[in-house]
C-alpha cells in the first residue's frame, strides 16, 4: 500500500542537492534581460514619457511604453475559462498602463543584455503624469466624488453581494428574551506571500509558437491568459512550469507572463526574461485582501447562537485579479461554521482602491472569514459569560451540513472530535480554570478557532483534471500530471496514488514533474486544495486504465482470460494472488514483440461534480507581556480532518507550514503605506514575516474520516493549516486579558493602546 | 486534402530565422566541457597514462581514464532491442578502451570548465601503449597470423553468410552455349555522412534521472544504450532530441551518450557536454561501409541473365556497430534487382580491421551494392554487346516479385515505367547512337543505373510506431511523435497526415519536434526510410482515433447519433456535408464544459507486419576529358517510385539531396589513411565533398504508385536518392569511354591511370 504512507518527498534529493531546475537553469545562455519602469503615482496618468536616455545606453535593445502595447484588456486571475460571459473574469489590465491604478504600476519596460544595464536604463525613463487622490480605502473609494478607477466600475464597486438565512430577522433575535447581541467593527491588513521563489518568466518564440517558461501554479490558465492578452490562438502558446519554489496564491495570479510572451513578440523570438525583485513582488503583484467589517451577533444567555449580521469590504486594490471571489469565499466561512437559528444576513462589497492589486492567497479570503466569525464567537461568548469551547460544540454545523446555496456537503463529519482532540491536547479546561482571574503584568490564556473548508471549487466553477500515464520497456510508468507541483509535495501524493492504483511499488513511479501545456495532460493547476481531490481522481482513473491495459496484454501473452489476472507489487497474479509473470517481462515483450508490440498508455480525464468539507481548528496558548505589549505563544495545536492521508509526514509539514503562516498574520505581518498608496515596507527587513526563533513547536494532530467522495478517502489540507491560528491567538489574548483586539496583526503598538485603553497598563500609559 | 500538397516545411520559418533550437542551446548555463583524449596508435593496447599535468591545470574538473570505467560492454548500433539474445548486437565497445581498435579510440576524457580549458588538458595526457600492426582491409584481417582486434571472433570475422537461388550452378551456365561470363574485383572505399551538425550531447542528473540530450535519428534506442553502458534500468535515463543538422546513419549510432552520460554521474549529476570537432567527427565516429567484392556474371547473347555470383568482404573497421546488417543488405540489391534464370551465388564476409568503425549510411549497403549490380550489368551487357537499358528491361525483376528469403513483396511495381521515364527524359537511344564510336580527347556518354529498396526492416527486426495527440481548447491538434525530424521533412509528412487523418487543415496541427523519452510516444527512430511507412500508419490511426473521439464528443453536443457525423475541414458535418459545428466550439465545450468536461486525446501504436519496394534508377550524361582526367556531369536524373508523394517538394528536394550525395561518392569522396590506419584526410579541406559548383541541375521524375500496405499509398524515399547515381555515372564512362573502372571513386588520378592503360592517352603518359 503506497497510499497512505510516509514516503519521502520524490523531490526531495533533487531539491536538496540544488539539481531541481527551476525557470533560471531553463533560460536560454542569450536571454535578454527586461526591466520593468514602475509608475511613481498610485493614482493619475502617464501624460508623456521620455526614453531617449534608456535608449541610448550601451546594452539597451529596446524601450516599450505605455504607448506602444496593444489595446487588448485581460484578466489575470488564474480562474478556469468559463464559456459563459457573465462567468468570465474582469479583464482590467492591459500590458502597460497609462492609466496608472497603483503605486509601481506597469508603464514602461526597458530590455537589455544583461540585467544591470535594464535596471540603469530603467532608472533613466522619465514619466510625467497627471495625479489624482490615492485612495486607500473601501471607505475612501466608495465616498461620493471619489475618483473612478476604471470607466466600467463607476463608484469603484466591482460587485455587492448579500444573502439571507432564517425565517426571522436580527431583530427579531434580539428581541428574544434575555438574548445578548454584541457588534463591532473588526478589520485585517494586506499581507503578502513571501514565496522563497520570486516572480520569474522567459519566454521566446519559434515560428508563431510562443514558448513562456514560468514560476506558476497554473500553466494552462497562463497559456490562456497569454492567449487572452496577445489576442492571439492560446494553442499558440506555450507554457512550461518547471520546479517553482512556492507560490502561496501569488502564482495563481498571471503576473509578468502576458508582457514577458509579448515582448519576445516584438523581438523577433529573441529570448527575453522578467525576473522582479523581492521588493517588486512584495509591493506589486499580489497581497492578501485586506478587509473591514462590520458585524454582529445574539445569542440566548444559555450559548445558544440565535442570529449574526455581516457586512464585509474587501480592498481589491487597483486592478480586479481575483475580485468578488475572494470577499465571496470569506462570507461562506463565517456561514458554514455555525448555526443561526433566528437568522443570517450577509453582504459583502468588493471594492477598487489604489493599493496594491489583492489576490490569491492560502486560504482564499478563509483567513480573513475565519478571523472575524472566530473573533465574533469568542465576542459573543464572552458577553454571555460562557465557555467559547462548550459555545461552539453547541452552535456549530453538525454531520451532514448541506451549503443552503451551493449545496456543498459535509459527506464526512469530526468537527466535535476535532474539538475535542484539541481540549485534550492543550489541557483546556484546566488551563481556562487556571488562568481565570490572572492579575499582575504577565498573564496567560488559551484560545481557540474552528472553520470549514470546501475542497476544490465545484459548484461554483468547473473542476476538471487529466493524467496521463505511459509504461516504460523496464517496468516502470511515467506519470504526467497535469496538476502542479508549487512546494507542497503534490508531485510525492501523486506518485502514491499512482502506485496504489496501478499495483506496483513507488520505486517504479517515474513522475514527470514539469508541465509543458503542448504536451501535458490539461489541468487548472495548484490552488482551493483541489488537487489531491480533483487531480487525484484522474490520477486514480488512469492507473486503473492502464492497469487494464497491462493485465490484457499480459493475459495474451499467458494465454488466459484477463478477468482473473491483477496487478500486485509488480507481479502479474491471478486469483490466489500467486504470481504469474513479473512486471517488467511484460512491458518488454509489449514493447518489443515481433507479433505483437504495443506501447502501452493510459490517459484519462476527470469531471468532478462534488466537493466536501475539511475542518480543524486551532488552539493556542499564550503569554502576554501586558507593559511590553508583547504576545509569546506557548503551545500552537492544529487539529485537522482532511479525510484520510496520502502522507501523513507530508500532511504533518504542510500544516506546519500553515501554521507558521498564520501565526505571521496573527502578530507580525502587515503591509505598510503612506497616504499616498506607497508601500513603506515592501521588504524582507520591513515586513515582519517570523522567523524559526519566532516560531514555537508546531503541534499537529489529525483525525482521520474516509470521504467517500475522494480518491482515496482524502479532503482539502493545503491551505486550511493557515485559516484558525490568528482568531485562536487573539482568543487567547481575549482570555488571557480581557481585552477584544478587533484587528489584526497583534503589535506591540496595537496591543499597548488597547491594554491603555483598557486601564491594564495603569501608571504605565506615558511610557 | 492535406496529403500530396508541396506545403512548405513546418519548421522552415524556425530554421531559417535561427529560432529552431538544437543541443547546443538546450545546454544548461553551467555545463562543464568534456574533452575526449584519443589514441595515437590504431591497433595496440594503453599500458599507462599520465594525468597529472592535465588534472593541474586550472579549469579542470576531472579526468577519466580507460582504467576508471566500469567493465561493460555495449552495442552501438541503432537497431530495435531484440529479446532473443541471439538477434542482439554486439556488445563490443566500453566507455573507454584500454584495448585500441582505431586510430583516435577513445582513451581518456578531461572534464573542464569550458572547452579551450578541457582541450588544453586532454593535449597534456600523455599515453603508453603496446602497438600491434595496423589492419587495413579485410584481407589483412582474415590473414594468417593477424592480430585479433576482438577475443570473441578469433579471425576477425563478424560474420559470413552465404545463400544459393536456383536450380542450376554458375558452371551450368556458362556452359550454355553462346554464353558470355564476366569477372572481376569491385570495390568502394570508406566515406563520410558529413552532416552539418557536429556530433553533440550534454548530459545532467535530477536525482537517480540521467538526462541526455543528444543530436540523434534514435532517442528511445540511445535510452536503451545508455541503460545498458551504464548498466541502470532503462528508464532511469531520459533523452531528449531536439531539431538536428543532420544525421544521414550516423546518428543512428550511439555515439557520445554513454560516455556523456556516464560523466554526469561521476560529477555529482553536473551538466556536461561533449561536442566532437568536425576532425573527430570525420575520423572516429563511423563511416560508410569499405567493400571489396569478387563477382561474375553469365548471360546469352540475346541478353539473358543466366547466373551471377557475389563475394563481399565488408570493412567494419574497430567496432561492429551495425556490423553485418550492412554487408547483409548489401548482398540483397544484387539479388532482388534482376532475374538469374540459372543461378545466383552470394556470400558475404564483415570483418573487423583497424579502419574507423563503419556504421548506419543513407542506404544502408544498398549504395554499394548497387554499385557493383549495375557496374556488373553494364560490364556484361557491354560484353555481350547489348544496349544496357535493354539488357535490364529484359532481366529486371517484374511486377509482384517476392523475396524468397525474407517474403518481402512488390505490392506496387513501376520499375518498367521507370526506366521508359528515365529513358525518354534524357534521349536514351538518340544519345547512346550519337556517342558511338567516338574518339578525341573529349568525349560523351549516358549510363544508368538501377536500385529497388525496400521500406522499413520488417520482417528482419522489429517495425513499431506510436504517436500521440491531444486537442487543444482552441481546436488545434498537438501531435506527438516517437519518430523523429533529422532534416529529412518528417514533421511536415506527419503534419499533413495528422490533418488528413483527422479532418482539418494543416494549419490547425501543431507538431511537437522534440522527441522526449519519458513522454514521447515510442518509436524506433529515423532511419531505413521506415517513417512514413510506419510511423506514418501510427499517425494515421491516431488521427482516426482522435476524430472518432471528436465526434463523440460532438454528438453528444448536438444531441444526435456519432454515426453520422464526419470532421471536415474543421467543422463537424452531418451525412450531406452540411456543417453543423465548428471544431473550435466542439473543442471549447470540451474543455470547459460544466456538465461534461473532456480532454480529448488519443494515442495508437502500430505493429507493422509487412514491407514493399521502392524503385528508381538514376541516368547520367557526362562529358569526360580523358587527358586532365576529369568528368563533368551534364545531366543526372533520378526516376524513383517511392509510392504516394505525401508532398512533392520535399519529395523532390529529398531525391536532390541524395543525388548530390551520390554525385561524391562517384566523383570525390573517400576517406584516406596511411599504413597505420591513421586518417589522412579528416577535414572538409582535404575531404572533398561536392559543392555548389561541382554540381550540376539535379533532375528528379516521379512515377507514383499507390501501395496498399502504406498509410497515403507511400513507399521509402529517403535513402533511395543516393543509391543509384555513382552507377549510372560509372556506366556513363563506360559508355563514353569504353573504360570500366571497378571501383570509386571516379577521382582524376585513378581515371588517368586507367585512361593510360586502355591506351587512351597515347603520348600523355609522361604528363
Amino acid at each position: 500500500m503506497a497510499v497512505g504512507q510516509s514516503v519521502p518527498r520524490v523531490d526531495a534529493y533533487a531539491k536538496v542537492t540544488g539539481q531541481a531546475q527551476y525557470v533560471g537553469d531553463l533560460e536560454p545562455k542569450t536571454a535578454y534581460f527586461a526591466k520593468i519602469v514602475r509608475s511613481t503615482i498610485a493614482n493619475g496618468r502617464v501624460t508623456s514619457i521620455e526614453t531617449g536616455e534608456a535608449r541610448a545606453l550601451p546594452g539597451v535593445i529596446a524601450v516599450f511604453t505605455c504607448f506602444d502595447v496593444p489595446d487588448i484588456q485581460f484578466p489575470t486571475a488564474g480562474h478556469p475559462w468559463s464559456t459563459v460571459p457573465s462567468h468570465q473574469d474582469i479583464c482590467d489590465r492591459r500590458l502597460l498602463n497609462a492609466r496608472v491604478r497603483v503605486w509601481g504600476d506597469e508603464i514602461a519596460v526597458v530590455v537589455a543584455r544583461d540585467r544591470l544595464t535594464a535596471e540603469r536604463a530603467a532608472g533613466l525613463v522619465r514619466a510625467e503624469y497627471e495625479t489624482y487622490p490615492a485612495l486607500s480605502t473601501p471607505a475612501e473609494a466608495m465616498a461620493e466624488g471619489a475618483p473612478c478607477l476604471h470607466d466600467e466600475k463607476p463608484g469603484n464597486v466591482i460587485a455587492h453581494t448579500s444573502f439571507h438565512l432564517g425565517d426571522g430577522s436580527f431583530a427579531d433575535a434580539a428581541a428574544q428574551p434575555g438574548a445578548v447581541t454584541v457588534e463591532a467593527d473588526y478589520a485585517v491588513p494586506a499581507v503578502q506571500h513571501c514565496h522563497l521563489e520570486l516572480v520569474h518568466a522567459c519566454a521566446w518564440m519559434e515560428h508563431e509558437k510562443i514558448t513562456v517558461v514560468s514560476s506558476t501554479q497554473i500553466p494552462h490558465i497562463v497559456r490562456r491568459v497569454v492567449g487572452q492578452a496577445l489576442g492571439i490562438p492560446w494553442s499558440r502558446v506555450r507554457v512550461i512550469k518547471p520546479y517553482i519554489g512556492g507560490g502561496f496564491g501569488n502564482k495563481q495570479d498571471v503576473l509578468v507572463e502576458p508582457l514577458t510572451a509579448w515582448l519576445t513578440t516584438k523581438l523577433g523570438g529573441h529570448p527575453v526574461k522578467i525576473e522582479l525583485t523581492r521588493e517588486e513582488v512584495l509591493g506589486c503583484t499580489r497581497t492578501r485582501h485586506a478587509f473591514d467589517w462590520h458585524v454582529s451577533a445574539a445569542a440566548l444567555p444559555d450559548g445558544t447562537l440565535l442570529a449574526r449580521t455581516y457586512r464585509a469590504y474587501s480592498n481589491q486594490g487597483g486592478y480586479a485579479s481575483h475580485a468578488h471571489a475572494i470577499a465571496a469565499n470569506a462570507a461562506n466561512v463565517f456561514k458554514q461554521c455555525y448555526r443561526d437559528r433566528v437568522s443570517l444576513d450577509s453582504e459583502s462589497y468588493t471594492v477598487y482602491t489604489n493599493r496594491p492589486t489583492a489576490g490569491a492567497m492560502r486560504g482564499y479570503g478563509i483567513p480573513q472569514g475565519c478571523f472575524v466569525t472566530e473573533a465574533l464567537t469568542d465576542d459573543i461568548a464572552y458577553a454571555i459569560g460562557m465557555d467559547p469551547l462548550q459555545f461552539r460544540l453547541k452552535n456549530c454545523v453538525q454531520a451532514g451540513y448541506v451549503d443552503p446555496h451551493n449545496g456543498i456537503t459535509m459527506h464526512t463529519y469530526a468537527l466535535d472530535q476535532v474539538i475535542e482532540a484539541g481540549r485534550r491536547a492543550i489541557g483546556w479546561d484546566e488551563k481556562r480554570a487556571a488562568y481565570a482571574g490572572q492579575t499582575g503584568p504577565v498573564r496567560r490564556g488559551v484560545g481557540m478557532a474552528l472553520f470549514t473548508y470546501k475542497t476544490g471549487v465545484y459548484p461554483i466553477s468547473l473542476e476538471t483534471a487529466a493524467c496521463r500515464m505511459t509504461l516504460h520497456e523496464d517496468g516502470r510508468v511515467s506519470v504526467q500530471m497535469g496538476a502542479t507541483e508549487i512546494g507542497q509535495g503534490a508531485d510525492t501524493v501523486f506518485s502514491q496514488m499512482a502506485a496504489e492504483a496501478l499495483g506496483v511499488t513507488l520505486d517504479r513511479i517515474d513522475l514527470c514533474s514539469t508541465q509543458d501545456t503542448d504536451v501535458s495532460p490539461f489541468d487548472t493547476g495548484a490552488y482551493a486544495s483541489r488537487q489531491t481531490y480533483v487531480s487525484g481522481m484522474a490520477c486514480k482513473k488512469t492507473g486503473e486504465s492502464l492497469k487494464r491495459k497491462i493485465l490484457d496484454y499480459a493475459a495474451r501473452m499467458l494465454n488466459r482470460p484477463a478477468d482473473g489476472l491483477d496487478l500486485r507489487e509488480n507481479r502479474i497474479v491471478d486469483e490466489t494472488g500467486a504470481a504469474l509473470l513479473p512486471l517488467e517481462d511484460a512491458a518488454m515483450e509489449a514493447c518489443y514483440s515481433l507479433t505483437d508490440s504495443t506501447h502501452l498508455s493510459a490517459e484519462e480525464s476527470y469531471h468532478c461534480t462534488d466537493n466536501t468539507f475539511a475542518t480543524g481548528a486551532c488552539f493556542a496558548e499564550i503569554e502576554v507581556d501586558l507593559p511590553l505589549g508583547r504576545i509569546k505563544v506557548l503551545r500552537l495545536i492544529n487539529v485537522h480532518d482532511s479525510g484520510r492521508l496520502i502522507n501523513p509526514a507530508l500532511a504533518k509539514a504542510q500544516v506546519q507550514g500553515g501554521m507558521s503562516m498564520g501565526l505571521g498574520y496573527a502578530l507580525s505581518e502587515e503591509l505598510l503605506f503612506d497616504e499616498n498608496c506607497r508601500p513603506l515596507n515592501a521588504n524582507l527587513l520591513d515586513y515582519k514575516l517570523p522567523t524559526a526563533p519566532d516560531t514555537p513547536r508546531l503541534e499537529t494532530i489529525f483525525i482521520e474520516t474516509d470521504d467517500p467522495t475522494a480518491p482515496y478517502g482524502n479532503k482539502a489540507l493545503g491551505e486550511p493549516p493557515a485559516i484558525p491560528v490568528a482568531p485562536a491567538i487573539r482568543n487567547a489574548l481575549l482570555n488571557a486579558t480581557g481585552v477584544a483586539v478587533h484587528s489584526l496583526p497583534l503589535t506591540p503598538q496595537k496591543l499597548i493602546e488597547h491594554f491603555r485603553a483598557a486601564g491594564l497598563l495603569g501608571g504605565a500609559s506615558h511610557v
